[in-house]
């Protein structure tokens, strides 16, 4: 009998984390999964409130996102874009057409009283996502950039500075006071869990905000199923965004074994790619569990190759889970 | 020298006022008109100000408009509007994807505090509508119409319920206390001033809110220029909308003799189609001046030609100023 909550926890940003929960929503069933997302990127931008992890999340798993573009719909269209510009409108966060129509729908049952869990449901819904979808909080959590220009809201450094300036620290508003969504903490005590999966996400920016809560924290330093994460970088370098540069920033190691280290005793076990197999040593020796694959994700089935090898290394118990006092 | 205030003032609604608007504009030089904007179909919908009428104005002026459609852009797509439905929005009001980007410009202005004139006169500049349009008012007026089926806000009556239900009564609420925006009461003061014309829309759906004002009907009483309204209906029949059928709800005469009935001593003159000469002589007996044309505008060269034959009136000094004890 298959319980009532999900086996796998999945903890993820946007790109290369939403690439691994659509492998995850392939490798097992549909409530099997729980994919928690990053808030931190949330902003309000044009009157909308707009979730760009939870969206990317949910268009990549519905089939529906833009593998090209690496974030926001396929077959989109942009004629509001163009004539926002045109009217002298806000033009540097791009909305397409068809994405806009979320953004709309999400702020008006927001406005209406909604919790955004609730929203990121009947939107995972709409779109035919099969797996489980919420938000880390629906306390607001926004991330917050101090950089050689000053601090900057998360999207302003991202998506407007393109990510170029030097970052000097972070800080995750909100985070001290956030709740974790009620989704997100019944699922990591819940009977049948298997395993909590940290997604290829950037870790500083994508999966910190959903550590900085000191219940989300704790519960999963208490959870007694092994967390493993999947490293977003091979050989030193992201397939996607600012993660290698953001850790040298913050002076950490620009590798696995620094995705390693910034997780510390709260995961049992990582996955990195075969050809960072030189790491695997020091890695052990925080007494994290090493398991080598491919960890690139061209494309769907890589996605799905690669959740089933994690998957894999679950059901096998490969996993011992570390002891925390 | 040309006077710093226009030589013609038209009061309009949406589509049949719009098509005289963009007539005149092509009549007279840009600065010699000022185009009045109803207001009192203006809604809040999907957390954004929409002004249907300011919108047809400066598209139709700016020949953007959909000739076809009546109503929104030409070249427009609706992936938003189809999205927003897929994802069980609102769709009953339905929003192009480039219209949609002139309510959320102007929605984001009114929410930084700027006046609702202020943002008009800015998306008339950015769409190249050469001449000046402002709202009546920048204080809000919403007409309700009171029908067998209780009370509604216009939109809900025109669009949703598609004018179907029976009008018992109107109101235009807000309408007394509302004060004429600057831009239209510094016209009707000042020199240079021709004519007002009152432009082929629906009496009381799309003029009545700006006459509701006591403001601004006092200064249309005392202005020294002739005010000459053109006749929406043709045959007792409107060209578009639901014109004749509210008349006839309300107890009026649906044809031209009761659009002159409704305008009263507030007007001198009324230009009514060729077909309707056996209403002269009644509507003269209230003391208007008639005047016949072919008031049909299927087409741009006809609204010009239309404007041209009243702007032709004013040049003419055709029609005696009624004196208003």
């Amino acid at each position: 009998m298959r319980s009532a909550y999900p086996s796998y926890v999945a903890l993820s940003g946007g790109v290369g984390g939403a690439k691994l929960a659509l492998g995850l929503s392939r490798a097992v069933s549909g409530d099997e999964l729980l994919v928690v997302a990053n808030i931190g990127d949330d902003f309000e931008h044009l009157g909308l409130y707009i979730c760009p992890d939870l969206d990317t999340l949910a268009y990549t798993i519905s089939g529906l996102n833009n593998w090209q573009l690496g974030w926001g719909r396929n077959d989109e269209t942009w004629n509001f874009m163009d004539t926002l510009a045109d009217l002298g409108g806000e033009a540097w966060f791009r909305l397409g057409d068809r994405d806009l129509a979320l953004h709309v729908r999400r702020s008006r049952r927001l406005r209406d009283g909604a919790s955004l869990s609730s929203t990121a449901k009947e939107i995972a819904f709409r779109l035919g996502v099969r797996c489980a979808i919420c938000p880390c909080s629906d306390d607001p959590i926004r991330t917050m950039v101090t950089t050689d220009a000053g601090e900057l809201e998360f999207q302003r450094y991202f998506v407007e500075q393109r990510a170029v300036p030097r970052i000097r620290s972070l800080r995750y508003q909100g985070a001290e006071t956030a709740r974790p969504s009620t989704t997100f903490v019944d699922a990591l005590s819940g009977d049948g869990l298997k395993a909590v999966i940290i997604c290829p996400s950037n870790p500083l920016l994508s999966i910190g905000p959903i550590l900085a809560m000191r219940q989300a924290r704790d519960a999963l330093q208490h959870t007694p199923v092994p967390i493993i994460a999947v490293s977003p970088l091979r050989s030193g370098k992201a397939f996607k965004g600012p993660t290698e540069s953001n850790m040298r920033d913050l002076g950490m190691t620009p590798d696995s074994l620094g995705v390693a280290q910034y997780y510390g005793s709260l995961i049992d076990g990582i996955v990195i790619d075969h050809s960072d197999a030189d790491l695997a040593p020091q890695i052990r020796e925080l007494g994290i569990s090493v398991t080598f694959a491919d960890i690139s994700m061209p494309a769907p089935e890589d996605c799905e190759r690669l959740a089933r090898e994690v998957v894999g290394i679950v059901e096998r118990n490969e996993i011992r889970k570390q002891v925390v006092e």
